[in-house]
């Protein structure tokens, strides 16, 4: 972590991504091999080419040079087609020559687990960061810059599938051939600015291809590939530079299994997925997750597509078939998205050529009449793309055919390349390159969607996403827990340490009180004879609780009642409390009973503490007493969290419903809520170092303030 | 209801969708009209084509007739291309010479509204039915045989685009253009049988062409696209005519929105969506629900391509990318597959040919090596498809190429060829229709996936529906409550429901009684004074509650006190509680107090019934108290349910581990809980004519037994 580097910047990788002159060492005219199909691929590049191959004078009307040395100047960018055994020597040639990037293809490096290849991979870095030069690899399939035609990798007809067309989109991915997965939509005429596979991430990682491409001006959105980062500090910086330079960056994350869910004290603990921190990282950094392939290309698409959404959360949508008007409706409904009404003059202007039968409303059904020539169409399209109460104008294409779609698909790319309302064709035919489909894939204002639910969940995403930049920065919001609680924490944990990891429920909540959090009045007796009188100090109702770090699950052995109303109930409780755990737990030690004032009702939270290996401290919150964990209803964030955060983690409950007044009930004390999250937060972020889980559990909601009822604090 | 018929067979539909010998009426050379569109479409139909139109004498080579009465013979079937005004005589006409079925293209029927339109469309069902023609339209786009090509129908290019080929996939719709998107997947080789529109079903309508699919042997699986139906009875008759014949029925609806959700008084009637009539009868039948139009055509292929599982829920993923394996891995379990270790004989083969740096194992990546000849890849798949642990095997393409893909393709088909593993491929790649996925798509033993989530989720749909066709048919379990029960309860309804709609706590109870549903012991008295007495009759500890039928909601009131434990505590909570009532609901006609006894602890089911316009008496079972009605967690059944039906309803809730034993709690009687549901929808069956909404809440599932603690009756 100490010899942690920053990412790098474009100008670190302009030579590597972007370089006017390339060589191709081990440049071959061998079919198949890695340096032949490098030469094809770089067959369009508008820059210089060198072949390097002793072998050769010329392949295919490129001179080829014998070495790296004997080039007439230094190239921009190598690439290396070599063995493993020739990497190191290549590499020092080229950073002696002074080329600014290198790629290495070779593989059998630190992948192979084997000591003396993450040996040989160490080396290479070394080389690296000694000289300056930027190296993409080992194990890398290559790099590709469609601007420029600088296709540097050997993916199977890769220039010719390009074909000199670039966009705004960039793809960056740890899987060259998960990337070049979605590279192949420029087969049907989606623009691509970059296609960057990391490999083996030796030097220049994902993290350094993002944060590069946040510098880039053309380039509008930034998809991500990936199973996983080393170090999550770097992620979420380069994260962050994409989002404050205004680039949606599309994450994709492989291995989101649920198989190594690791078994844990805390309740919530057992309801944090593997990748609930990948989650709270990307919720943190602004970044779009995206969860299926095939969703990837058309998210990014629309985000590069379209800036700030130019009114609300209004979607229009123009069908020309009744069905599909609704089927795109219901789509937008269970999106959260809203279907104003028509505006009086998009109403006028659709009357005037929609017949009868048609439908002038949201979603609108044209009818076929209205295709019969191309004005009517675009007639339409113009009134809805100047409807006041529109963002977004969805198109659905029901079947496919040359006189309707392929007619069709012009009106719209004319009309959306005059408004400032994003522009959406939802192709819901089984042709799925038919006539008119290339031309809207390929246009630069329309979005084609193979799919009406996932046009309305980008649509969504993208009215959160500038809904979440639009909100006062979450970092700028001032901490609420006194500065001194973390030294206060720390001694009540040296001395609380000492009798095991699992602290009692007592200084558990001590820790809480440091913090600000409001606990019960309580106090510990040693004999239930105390009882009556510990419950008039505290006031009645009360609760009486066995006291034992040793009992962390106080139900499990009824050893706990609520709501004790006289001194006789308290100390009957008292009494069977400790007979109760004696017989089940007879080894625990105790501290004694714990008496104290029974919280008033309210509704049940559950907050959490995770530390991430990648991501360090991650709070939960969840919702609903025992359901919280059957029905796993929890949301997580990276520690701190402002309020503004914390208000958003408990509006994503299902069940927050029942804190805001349901069914007659009175609202509860949300502020109190959001204000106990953030100073739970803040704890987290404080003592991450020393604390491995914490649970409280209930903090008990009211209709004014919160208490922390019961909680657990697990040391590291 | 009274003049319902009974679902048309392939006999009576013989003519209409498979005829030898098809006039064209209003046949036509001018380009566009319907009449030229038909015949163009009817170019490669293998029967007798005869044009019908006294303007030509032959038009595209063929002959045509001045009018149908000039005909040489009478033709199975006539399309009607004539204007509204004629259809009724040509239809005559037809009649007359003994046609056998009719397709009316001309709209402007009874989908306007007006009156004297809707009285031609009667004509023509009047003429149908007293003639025995049969009718598809009016308003229809047509209908379509694959196999004899008798396209006739006016989608433009039709014929073109099926080009002769045919396959096990039928294609019903309401909506002409949706079915026709759908079919569309024929441009990319996809195999159907029949696209048969329906139009404003005067005559046949869905339910018609799904019954006479269900005969059709070569028939596998039946897409049926549709809005809603009229009669829900004739769509259950035909869906369960499929089901027997164990073709698949691939429902997807459109108009699913949640605007037209009715207000109700019951608590389960808020969270009833409206389409979860529609649903509960799907499940009823067997039917197979898909939500998305995109996965429409490969659920249905998948179904048709494949019978039962040859094994368990066991999924192979042969791989040749390590992220690939993983993400379709990570997929198999969302959806609640298995993904088995390779079996020894498996593991060997495999490490025959896979290098060091792959993974033998489940899911696999044999590397781009074993890509490198076809036999290799040919070896492994067929070790897959012979594992013992394996009822499906899927393959995911990564990227496309001529060299990979299109090489892989062919192995695919060879090996799916032989043997009773279910093969898909999953094309991950954004070129949706690049090298190999022709053959994939049209071959008839593999299904492509263009999605891994949907893959994964048609499999387990798969296995969902052949272990549905294995249990007991749900309609031969004996019925668990008195016969005389309905008898019984319709006294007490008689009595009770004078005072109004809504029935008292006591008198709705009283009806659950009858059905054999255990209530609590209860007194209702007059006066607090007598409350102590009734407590120790009904035996402590009780629930004091407030008895009159205009406190529907008695918490709101506070009218409600739980677990009185001594004759004080029960005559003080009753002047409380009737003191709150006069307060809060002052009109409130009070029946007094209710003494109950207090169910012992348990988890708390709510039962709701309510009348669905199409599907008649339905039941909704929810699961958590107050949190059912804010997390929605509600499953719903056509009444009524057998014991099997019962348990999934109660194990497909979210909250369904709070029944069987969750955190050392102990286990509940879930076969109690799964008799009274049982019970409630016999009730509900046999009363829905009287009753309008009914809810049970709580019903108390305790340790042994349940009892319905609350109950409310709304009678119609």
């Amino acid at each position: 972590m100490a010899t942690e580097r920053a990412v790098y910047r474009l100008p670190d990788l302009q030579k590597l991504i972007d370089p006017k002159s390339v060589a191709v060492v081990g440049a071959s005219a061998t079919l198949g091999s890695f340096g032949q199909r490098t030469l094809a691929n770089l067959a369009g590049f508008h820059g210089k080419v060198f072949g390097v191959n002793p072998k050769y004078r010329e392949i295919a009307g490129r001179e080829c040079f014998p070495s790296l040395t004997d080039l007439p100047e230094a190239p921009d960018c190598v690439v290396l087609c070599v063995a493993r055994t020739q990497v190191e020597e290549s590499l020092g040639q080229a950073i002696r020559l002074g080329v600014g990037g290198a790629i290495v293809y070779a593989s059998g490096f630190a992948e192979t687990g084997l000591p003396e290849r993450v040996a040989e991979q160490v080396a290479i870095v070394t080389l690296a960061q000694r000289s300056g030069i930027r190296v993409a690899g080992p194990n890398c399939v290559g790099i590709a810059n469609m601007r420029s035609g600088a296709i540097m990798n050997f993916m199977p007809d890769c220039g010719q599938m390009v074909g000199g067309r670039s966009g705004p989109v960039a793809i960056v991915s740890q899987s060259g051939a998960l990337g070049y997965a979605v590279l192949q939509s420029m087969t049907r005429g989606v623009g691509v600015s970059h296609y960057l596979a990391a490999g083996n991430s030796a030097d220049v990682d994902i993290c350094d291809f993002i944060s590069a491409l946040a510098d880039d001006p053309e380039v509008r959105s930034i998809i991500c590939l990936f199973e996983g980062v080393k170090s999550g500090k770097r992620f979420l910086d380069a994260a962050r530079r994409a989002t404050a330079a205004g680039k949606a960056l599309i994450t994709y994350k492989a291995g989101n299994g649920e198989a190594s869910r690791k078994a844990a004290l805390s309740h919530t603990g057992t309801m944090v997925g593997a990748d609930s921190a990948y989650r709270a990282a990307f919720e943190d950094v602004g970044a779009v997750v995206v969860d299926d392939l095939e969703a990837v290309i058309e998210r990014a698409s629309f985000f590069a597509r379209n800036g700030r959404p130019a009114r609300g959360r209004g979607v229009g949508i123009m069908s020309t078939s009744g069905g599909a008007g609704v089927i795109n409706a219901d789509k937008a409904e269970k999106m959260g998205l809203l279907l104003p009404e028509l505006s009086s003059v998009t109403r006028r202007a659709l009357e005037a050529v929609v017949p009868d039968f048609g439908a002038v409303a949201n979603p609108a059904d044209l009818t076929a009449e209205v295709l019969k020539t191309s004005s009517t169409f675009a007639h339409c399209l113009d009134a809805f793309v100047t409807d006041p109460g529109f963002s977004s104008v969805v198109v659905p294409f029901v079947f496919a055919h040359e006189a309707s779609t392929g007619h069709r698909a012009p009106v719209l790319t004319e009309v959306a390349a005059r408004t400032d309302c994003a522009v959406a064709g939802v192709w819901m035919t089984d042709w799925l390159e038919g006539p008119g489909s290339a031309l809207l894939d390929a246009d630069p204002r329309v979005t084609l969607f193979r799919s009406a639910e996932r046009c309305m969940e980008t649509i969504r995403s993208w009215h959160d996403w500038h809904e979440r930049r639009d909100t006062p920065l979450d970092n700028l919001s001032p901490r609420l827990s006194p500065l001194t609680a973390a030294d206060t924490a720390r001694e009540i944990i040296a001395v609380a340490g000492r009798s095991g990891r699992t602290l009692s429920e007592q200084d558990s909540k001590r820790i809480l009180a440091t913090y600000g959090i409001v606990v019960p009045r309580e106090i510990v007796i040693s004999s239930p004879a105390e009882a009556a009188d510990a419950a008039a100090k505290v006031g009645f109702p009360v609760v009486v609780k066995i006291a034992s770090a040793d009992v962390p699950h106080k139900t499990e052995v009824h050893g706990i009642r609520l709501n004790l109303q006289s001194a006789e109930a308290v100390r009957q409780a008292a009494e069977e409390i400790l007979k109760s755990v004696r017989q089940h737990k007879p080894d625990a030690r105790l501290d004694g009973l714990s008496v104290q004032s029974m919280a008033p009702p309210g509704a049940e939270l559950v907050l959490g503490l995770q530390r991430d290996a990648q991501f360090g401290p991650m709070i939960a919150v969840g919702l609903g007493g025992v359901l919280v964990e059957v029905l796993g209803d929890v949301s997580t964030a990276l520690a701190p969290v402002s309020p503004t955060r914390a208000r958003k983690l408990l509006a994503s409950l299902r069940g927050y419903r029942l804190l805001t007044g349901f069914r007659n009930q009175p609202a509860l004390d949300v502020d109190a809520a959001v204000e106990a999250i953030c100073r739970f937060s803040e704890m987290a972020s404080d003592l991450v170092d020393v604390m491995e889980e914490v649970d409280v559990n209930p903090l008990i909601v009211g209709r004014e303030g919160v208490v922390a009822a019961d909680a657990l604090v697990v040391l590291v």
